[in-house]
């Protein structure tokens, strides 16, 4: 028995893939670091899993997952000639898995409410920047190639484009959670039928009818998941929580909060303010905080707070109406006036209960990062135009739809 | 312990539902039945299994899953208040167990080569007469709704339409044989959402970007498994055995062959001379005869017979070129010419070894039985319609496909 | 269409069953209950998550899988002629939707430290007690069973035994989690074979070999799993956190925690005085208040509670060792010699960092609630007398493994 | 796009392990050789499609799928450090991947009806060393591996022992087809912790729970499965088809069968006569040629074999009793007297009709090539020695049963 490996080449268990390997000791101790392990307390889904009751998985999960993708694909690569360094390869395994660790609670909420200055990609830099700090240079060429600023093209493909493991991982492991597995694409078959070409990744001829079925799939996770009528509405809930609770403190009134969620609270933050003492409050923050205070609002003694936090957390959801086209003015006025006057509500507070907005999805996008055919003559071409059909090209239109919320009965 | 339930009620193992029940005593005994037990010996994709090592499945087995999911349909349909009598029940599982009856063994090839006066929809039905006089009359409720002329007409579009049981197994099956999982679709989420409105099968609108998916799904294993170059490639090379072989015996030859199979390649069927006697014969038809048949030509005088039945049997499959537009006349000459004088064949003998025409697939028709989908309030659109994209229209639109098949080397 | 299912006829999406169908409009309400809902925020298998990264899913979706196969149980002994009336199994399906419904947060780490004077069993029964009275005596027949008092032994059998709905989901749930695919029973095959003889639950013969793997793989779950090495190292490190807590507080101290988790930290809780206002106050108890407060305990002043839970939360878990018999005084003294000399600590401290003690798993036991299985002749025998080996008598003895836990480094 | 891989690198799909690859160009010539692709028409479980519809897998699958788990082996073995040159890993891919192709149709039943006089293994070791010859010796080290006669140990322990690729690859695979998911093993998981130690095969320690439950596993497969009651009476009633076939042959008579089929008919086949020309009849021979012929003998003259040819061809099977004792000689006098005078047979038809023996498995045997497990102290224990419990030991037992069959009424 050879004892070369030492303690910190893992096998993990995992429902989906079977097993995950970390690979070295490296990559074992960012895992082990306090701001990884912060991901095993934000929930990848935010609220869905008040439609779909098994969507609790992680944002740890997801990363350990693309990490797990990443070497599959290096692997197949390599088995095809393309030329990848240890270094290379070890790059691209931190920077997928660190790519999503700018991730706040419930991001998208708190990007709407109370951390409006900034966006979770510029946090993940943050976070990657002070690792490497710490890990005296280690993650700089992983920083290179997650920035963008690598000269070989198809690193930064694999990491961000249309058909990156993020994707690749994400609506594989979201269909398996909710049990939708309409969804549930087949992302080691497509890994399998990758190639590089001109320094762009490129799928094989023949993989064409998975990378539809892929976009198809997309597509109906975003309707009949991400944007599920049901979890809109939840989500909207949270953020007029979180909005009710910041206006509360700018009018001087004491929340009980955690330390870290406080400080989101009371202060307004951008990209300009937000330094390494605010990283590291940051790197506090996570679902249990969010969800612990808003536990204790019910009880609060503004009625606004007190029932969208009693509704929150009792899945008293509103009810939303989704059409085509957006709601006029007057149909939105018609339902705040109703329930101004049933409920004897000003107009600041009737904005917590009624409102309306736009969703929307492209399935494929054709103008950035698409997603590339080569043929066996050496052509390469867009999924588009190689498509024998114009399906794909129909696809590529976004869709909005507008949405109505407002209390059931 | 209850005794109420007869031997005759079983339950199955069945790798794709978990458990196949049989509902009662008379279909219990068809099942049993030569005529149905011989199902158990033809192959539901021909030689795909040539390129799918795993794709060994039945159309037996198929057949039962129809039948599973046909339970299930009327289990959910009642649940939605549907009314289904105990007797109208009864006959859609019959009808959906006995629908491909009438295959014989490679049915397209044979349909293209020595059974050319026949459809296999036409032996079914005269099958489900024979057993419905054994059975004394037990199945005519059944062979009305196959025939389309029962009153309640989405009792035959659960038998026959866009969306019948057929494709909600076969699709799922040939899936999960082949380990194509792109093509998996979810029957029985598809299921859940099945209701009856004005008489027609309809699915409920939140199931429209799970039709979508199934359409592409189909789209799918079309191109990726049923029209395969490879698979084509040998079915069109046992047609041509085939065809070799009833030449032979219309010169007088004498081929080892079943019984059973040398009726068929000394007869010519028609639909006019398949009587009862006809039906006994081919009742004992099935995969071995015709296998066995052949590999017994290996050895055979004749050399262009004994050239592509042993090309056959050890899988030296001709290439196949596949294009958008169709070869010229010119292209196939060429090719022609070159092996007639390389190996000294004459013209009829070099059409045996080259040969060219169309594929073709329309992953949706949307000009009979066509997918409808109901909406809350009452309205009912066909699935083109309720879109909220064009990507369903453009794939109403078939592809055509032109091979060209030769010997390798 | 048909409109007699109103919108509280839902089906649910779900992971391992693909649909869980919720049967009727109390069912419906009972899972809307706040004193329900709650369940969404306690994870099933507490800290399992530290090892395997799965393991998210909560005892809300652990007790709507219990009523899934109930449901299937019922379909099944009917099938087979068993008489259960709708009242019956409605009763059934509310008795095991709630069995679980008054497991508080890390159930195990807390009835071991803050609220060691009652079991969750007991709270189950008190908040069935609170509903029945809400829902106006609807709950009433399935108390009975809950309790065991039914006059149909078969029903309590249901609900708790060897070979109940609880394992029979959780077993399955837990391995589809962890990943831990050995761990995998098939409960639906386990239902197919059950069967009711002389009022007992029984296995039909042919199920041997499944029970067999049934208790095999129960076996193996507890010690690769329920009882894993790291995950113990979590679970009594937990209980550690909270018996500081308790102490602080006990001493005066005045900790950040929510109110309901405030008042267990207070009080003293006993079977006796657990009343209805105390239930109240139980049902806001879950994970969220548990973890939150520990997050914030790390900046306590207290060393002890700020290390620990500083470890808890970053997963710097103890150094667990495991063996076939018990540690010796000496050697847990000689452990806590060094570490008191290395850190500067007094007895009461150091007691917080080494600990031992006893895990046991009995795989099957013999003597109380065995599993039965009935013969072609009617025979009932119990499956250690049935099998034809001595391997299942052999797994009834008890196994016991003694740990010793310690800092790492 | 680098082409350094030729079309001879395969990526197969499999519904089981998702893909299986084709190493390098000469295990792709050697899968193509007409011995290797013989093996797609020998059904891997013979007649047992009878009792579970799925099981129409083949020994050509398996093969394949033997030569994946053997590539996962030696990639995890390498990654512990384990040394394995690529000529030593190739030589156990083709070793692995031949183990079985001595297979003829049936084996069962034929090695106990018409080819008593040799073993699949010989016949296995005879294939390799054919296309030894005609690969030009690059099959030596395989068949030194093969023979037990490589200097490295773990190498034969790998292809022939009690956790060997073939085992871990049919259990996986019949419980797979079969839909038995109680046998479903977790293969993958197991080679996970492989390790070799002292030149020997070994488990790492924390995977004893999943050699235990391996056992278990296999255990079922074979009471379930292998040893199903319909199965061996299908399995019987085909040897008394050949026998009967056989000593009609030998009495002069001429039966419709293929060349190859026939010729072992005729002839009395041992290890000694069977030479290269025996061989490549051998290799005509197939699951198509043995059921072919049975239905061809459905209208002979001899009563006896028409009978037992159409009760196999049309599932009339025998009745089998099972118990754990030898029948007594008056219990089966006492069914052929009655049968014999029923139909009016004579003793040695009767034979034909009524058969009695015994059939046995042994889970693990604790006698030869054992299970190993590796501490992490180095100690190396039998799996027996290292589980806490007796369970193992009790399996150690062999198991016998004996069974009856007769007509059904």
């Amino acid at each position: 028995m050879n004892e070369k490996n030492t303690n910190k080449l893992k096998i993990l268990n995992d429902p989906i893939y079977g097993f995950i390997t970390i690979p070295n000791a490296l990559i074992y101790d960012l895992i082990e670091h306090p701001y990884f392990q912060r991901l095993r307390r934000i929930s990848q889904m935010g609220l869905s899993h008040l439609v779909y009751p098994g969507a609790h998985h992680t944002r740890f999960h997801h990363a350990l997952g693309c990490m797990h993708l990443m070497q599959k694909t290096v692997r197949i690569l390599k088995f095809k000639g393309v030329e990848i360094s240890d270094e290379e390869a070890n790059a691209l395994y931190i920077a997928i898995l660190l790519h999503d660790i700018g991730h706040g609670p419930f991001s998208h909420a708190l990007e709407q409410s109370i951390a409006t200055g900034i966006h979770h990609e510029t946090i993940s830099l943050k976070f990657m920047e002070a690792l490497n700090e710490e890990f005296k240079g280690k993650l700089t060429l992983a920083i290179t190639i997650f920035r963008g600023d690598y000269n070989r093209k198809f690193f930064y493909q694999l990491i961000a484009s249309q058909l990156d493991m993020d994707r690749l991982d994400y609506l594989k492991r979201d269909s398996f959670y909710t049990g939708v597995s309409e969804g549930n694409i087949n992302s080691e078959r497509l890994i399998t039928m990758l190639n590089v070409k001109n320094d762009d990744l490129v799928v094989e001829e023949k993989g064409i009818y998975s990378v539809e079925k892929f976009i198809v799939a997309r597509r109906l996770m975003y309707w009949q998941v991400y944007l599920h009528k049901t979890g809109l509405g939840a989500e909207k809930l949270l953020e007029k929580v979180l909005l009710r609770a910041k206006e509360l403190v700018f009018e001087g009134a004491k929340l009980p909060a955690s330390k870290a969620f406080n400080y989101f609270l009371i202060n307004q933050i951008s990209e300009e303010n937000f330094n390494s003492a605010t990283l590291k409050i940051f790197a506090k923050l996570d679902d249990y905080d969010v969800l612990a205070s808003i536990k204790e609002w019910i009880s609060n003694k503004d009625l606004i707070l007190s029932k969208l936090s009693e509704n929150l957390i009792n899945r008293k959801l509103p009810k939303v109406e989704l059409q085509n086209h957006p709601f006029t003015k007057e149909e939105i006025e018609s339902v705040k006036k109703h329930l101004k006057k049933t409920f004897n509500l000003n107009d600041d507070e009737v904005n917590y209960l009624v409102y309306s907005g736009k969703i929307s999805n492209q399935a494929y996008d054709s103008t950035k990062s698409t997603i590339k055919l080569v043929f066996k003559n050496g052509d390469v071409k867009d999924v588009i135009e190689a498509s024998d059909h114009l399906n794909i090209q129909a696809l590529s239109k976004p869709v909005n739809k507008y949405y109505l919320c407002y209390p059931k009965k």
